[in-house]
């Protein structure tokens, strides 16, 4: 049973995977970032159904059962979770002067597409919305479990990004705490607004807008920039421009003009930067309560390449140094046409 | 001349290098965190002492020359620095929404040893010493420049853990600011204190000899643990058991005991994972008043062995998933027997 413990000096918790302990030996050789497993067979691909655990949803053609193929979108739980929502308790209780709790929450994977191949920066733009649509829904559904009060929808893309299998898919987890990245954010954009009274995201836009320095890609209800203080080379953010606190809420409209610039985005990354590993991070309102953050909270996508190495000194003092201004970067990209 | 731009909703300051800005070709192909480079010659070998800035700092035979052969310890400017010293001014000012200053600071490299291959898990314990008395002296000489709020020392070992060359040193960053990974342990531990009057990391060393779960070693002065909210397998941290909030004040009796603890434990880590990648960063007070640190902030150093990839779910909660168990770790790296 995954346990959530905190750390007494800065209240940072950690989940510690108790039941699958890896040892000295599962480590050495495996130093590299490049390592990633090539199974002989996919567990993600058609066919391979009975090797996930069962769907907890799919789009699939009617009349398939759950399970097997005919589907183009699948959600599953993850083989591996980090946290569990078998625990009905959360048992918060302290260990000396530790604090600790049960690691209750959910971890999924949405596979993405039944070929394994194929990445958002290719697949057709239909494919990309029901991508999209899929996110929502999850959130529809597990926003109502009252234990849980984030959700986190993210992508590894590549080795050295994290990606453990090649096959085409996100993940989600579903937390019983509100992370403390997110805390911050959160935190930020209150005191943003009760300065201003206005959103900050919001007016990064209209400034964005403004200078037409970082902007790679626009629609009419999104924008992708290189944000001003990129931490990483290539960073980018994909802010909708209508203000809303939650994905959730996200309507047909949206769905589609997203698709679009989350390819376009996507594409021009592979482009010029020859397919490299990426993270991409949904960042929305926590729950139950999302209404609180309605005034000050955006949600977004930050899309981060991983081309440079975090070392001794971001882990020494959260600061970054991103040896390509957003700037540069934004002009490459802009320039870069790629087929939507 | 590098820019310290701060992000607008959580306050994240960046360093952008805007001088040797590098484009998107100087990224392919180097998407291997493994890419170290392997240059002919080695410019912190003896011999190649032009091949660096002259030197801020030597340990060095009577009669040698600066930036001539015949130190044990050599102390240069980074050839590439993050933070320049060169600029007498921060410049503080906006840029529409945004902020930004002068990245004002010094980034030097601590040459640990002459010898090429010797790593601080094989050197002798004399010179580990030397290397510890390297830091403080940096540390007194830095802190008399009024620019400067913070002095991070850390080190990282092996390409995956972001060194570029394999020669063994330290580096050593002086930033205009107090980073906000450092001021959120100060107001951690300054929020135990103010709940209970007394050290938070006092209490962990009062709790761990208690428990006896995560020590891997101890002597005199210091402790060494596996925390109990570990982010990564094998993360150890070195406590001096007097309460101090600054390394700069250490004296000899402790600095021969952190040479052996120091060695003692890179030498387990190194016997127990291979020659593990891994950083490690010594957190101290902030200046000029660091004095008003002294009651609740308690200086020690943090090692992370590279095993894991942070990845979506770290960068979008803050949080961490770490698949070996502190006390597990602790007890594989108890029972390693290494000649100090």
């Amino acid at each position: 049973m995954p346990e959530l413990r905190k750390d007494p000096i800065i209240n940072r918790w950690v989940i510690i995977a108790t039941e699958r302990a890896r040892r000295p030996s599962d480590y050495i050789h495996h130093h590299s970032a490049e390592h990633l497993e090539k199974p002989v067979s996919c567990s993600f691909c058609p066919g391979k159904e009975h090797e996930t655990p069962p769907e907890v949803m799919a789009y699939r053609q009617a009349g398939t059962r759950p399970d097997t193929p005919g589907w183009w979108i699948r959600a599953v739980p993850n083989k591996f979770p980090a946290l569990s929502p078998a625990m009905s308790d959360f048992n918060r209780k302290g260990h000396g002067m530790y604090d600790m709790m049960n690691g209750v929450g959910v971890h999924e994977v949405i596979i993405e597409t039944p070929d394994h191949n194929l990445t958002i920066a290719q697949m057709p733009i239909r494919q990309v919305q029901e991508i999209l649509w899929a996110y929502r829904d999850r959130f529809l559904d597990l926003m109502t479990d009252q234990r849980i009060r984030y959700i986190l929808i993210f992508k590894n893309h590549g080795a050295s990004a994290g990606a453990s299998l090649s096959h085409p898919h996100s993940q989600l987890i579903a937390t019983p705490i509100v992370p403390r990245r997110v805390a911050e954010e959160l935190e930020g954009s209150r005191a943003y607004y009760n300065f201003k009274e206005r959103c900050v995201f919001c007016d990064v836009i209209t400034q964005e807008l403004l200078l037409k320095e970082r902007i790679i890609l626009e629609n009419n209800n999104f924008i992708a920039i290189q944000p001003f203080a990129a931490r990483f080379p290539f960073e980018t953010w994909i802010i909708p421009k209508r203000h809303s606190a939650t994905y959730h809420n996200i309507d047909k409209n949206q769905i589609m003009d997203l698709a679009l610039i989350l390819k376009g985005t996507l594409a021009k990354l592979y482009k010029a930067l020859d397919d490299p590993p990426f993270n991409y991070i949904l960042h929305t309102a926590p729950f139950p309560r999302w209404d609180e953050y309605g005034s000050f909270y955006h949600w977004h996508i930050e899309i981060m390449p991983r081309l440079t190495l975090v070392a001794g000194f971001e882990w020494g003092t959260g600061m970054y140094i991103n040896p390509t201004p957003p700037e540069v970067a934004a002009n490459e990209l802009a320039k870069i046409e790629v087929e939507i």
